[in-house]
């Protein structure tokens, strides 16, 4: 029997995942999810907003997947805390919270990834290498799981956005996929799960990350630009805190990924950076046309 | 607007293909597939009529997937002739013929794979390198565009049998499969869509195929009996004939694929083998066990 929350349903096993999504839709029920690795923030619940009218049953998964980390990257570090969480889905309308246990997901017998080739290649791509096979290996495992018609992620994590099209458009997953925009604190600093690890004065250093990025908005706003400047200036700025460690900066076109040399109508900054030991990504549209559409758009 | 011929749909395109598929699910509907290469077969033939009262709506795909033939495999040589086989699959009841051309399947923007790893890894896997990444690939996205939830494959594809599943487990595919026995002519050679490129000379050192195997079965059939043996008196039998050079005989468990060394109660005698230049596969279930349930069970 799924354990009862009040009103919201938790799920463990995979099977059950699978025969309690099976039973809805072949009553005629469509499925919303939103993928997560818990520690819920903002950004998480917005993204149960984004399903609102697109589905009748909403599911949020609550899973730290092993194979999305490398060797060297401390999964045990991840912050937790799932009894909040689920409060949280509850009050933000979630149905059903499916949070397996890694065993269950990753049997001794399990030997199926799915591989996007090209676009996982650079960027995050290139310092987590087999980050992104985890990724959409246990993405695709998670709508098939839950069967859903719809599923929302959000743009900071811009490359695994491109990276879930470019899956369900090869794969012909019969999913709709839904963008939600980077939610930033009052301060711009964008949510994630890892800014809890960061110290008082890290934090502040974090800031240079948004800060840097606004700074390349407002300089590639109304003219082409040279790409070398504007990295140049992001750089600068985020690299004159002595607790900041540029992993990448990169101006890429925002569908194929790939470096662009000059800015003309628009194209996406993307950055890893290491603050103390806390890895921490961001992104943002630039260019004149960057204002033209949302960049949820430029990848659907 | 599709091709029609008489009562039988046939559809090119993949985003046709989805958006059918996808209104018959919608409706309530049911698809049953049997992906196909096309130069069918009573083996083909025999899988449709194993969908009968699984699904209301039955879909043959002929599609001769260029990334499972390897860089050293002549594809162009592959029998085709899809006036007969669409006429063969509308007698045997079939609604709907996906026949889709290559470049619509492998668009230049493609790049994400399916990936079985350690069942691909002997047998056929180790002779054609990138083989069942093909199939596996194609499957997985033939499901999706046809929106199957039962689909039917030949246990003659031994290997491929298990991989498939092996992936539809593993990836939480919601698809039913089904596997059929091998048909065989009278004589007993397997039926395969190659075996239409042998001379008669060949034809019948292909019969010694199925000969060794039905050796190998009787052999084993009462007593435990040491794979040494049986693997030399197959090897024997085919060797015997100056047209076929052996590529593989292996007597392996049914569902791990991996080596036995004493047969008990049962297992699989898998080979490959050139007669000439046409590469024909077979196998059969040996032991005093093999006839207590169907192989196809073992599977499933």
């Amino acid at each position: 029997m799924p354990e009862k929350n009040n009103t919201i349903q938790v799920v463990r096993k995979p099977d059950e995942m699978a025969e309690v999504a099976g039973k809805i839709v072949n009553n005629g029920g469509k499925i919303g999810l939103v993928p997560t690795m818990g520690f819920l923030h903002e950004g998480h619940l917005s993204l149960l907003k984004l399903l609102n009218g697109k589905c009748g049953v909403k599911i949020a998964s609550i899973f730290v997947n092993p194979i999305q980390f490398g060797k060297n990257e401390d999964i045990s570090a991840y912050p937790r805390n799932e009894k909040r969480d689920i409060e949280q889905l509850q009050a933000a309308g979630c149905q059903i919270v499916f949070a397996p246990d890694p065993e269950d997901i990753y049997p001794p017998d399990f030997q199926t990834y799915v591989d996007v080739e090209r676009i996982t290649q650079g960027l995050c791509g290139e310092y987590r290498p087999g980050h992104f096979r985890g990724v959409t290996t246990i993405v695709a495992r998670l709508f098939n799981i839950t069967r859903c018609s719809v599923a929302a992620f959000g743009l900071k994590d811009f490359q695994q956005a491109q990276v879930i099209h470019r899956m369900v458009k090869d794969l012909y997953l019969p999913v709709e996929l839904i963008f939600g925009e980077t939610v930033r604190e009052a301060d711009g600093l964008a949510m994630s799960s890892r800014n809890t690890r960061l110290s008082l004065a890290e934090r502040q250093t974090a800031l240079r990350l948004s800060r840097a990025l606004e700074w390349a908005r407002q300089r590639a706003e109304n003219s082409a630009v040279e790409v070398s400047e504007i990295v140049a200036g992001v750089s600068h700025i985020i690299s004159s805190s002595p607790n900041a460690v540029i992993q990448y900066i990169e101006c890429v076109d925002a569908e194929t990924l790939k470096s662009v040399e000059t800015i003309f109508s628009r194209a996406q900054i993307v950055l890893a950076v290491y603050v103390g030991k806390t890895r921490l990504i961001d992104n943002i549209t630039i260019g004149k046309d960057s204002g033209t559409k949302p960049i949820a758009s430029v990848i659907l």
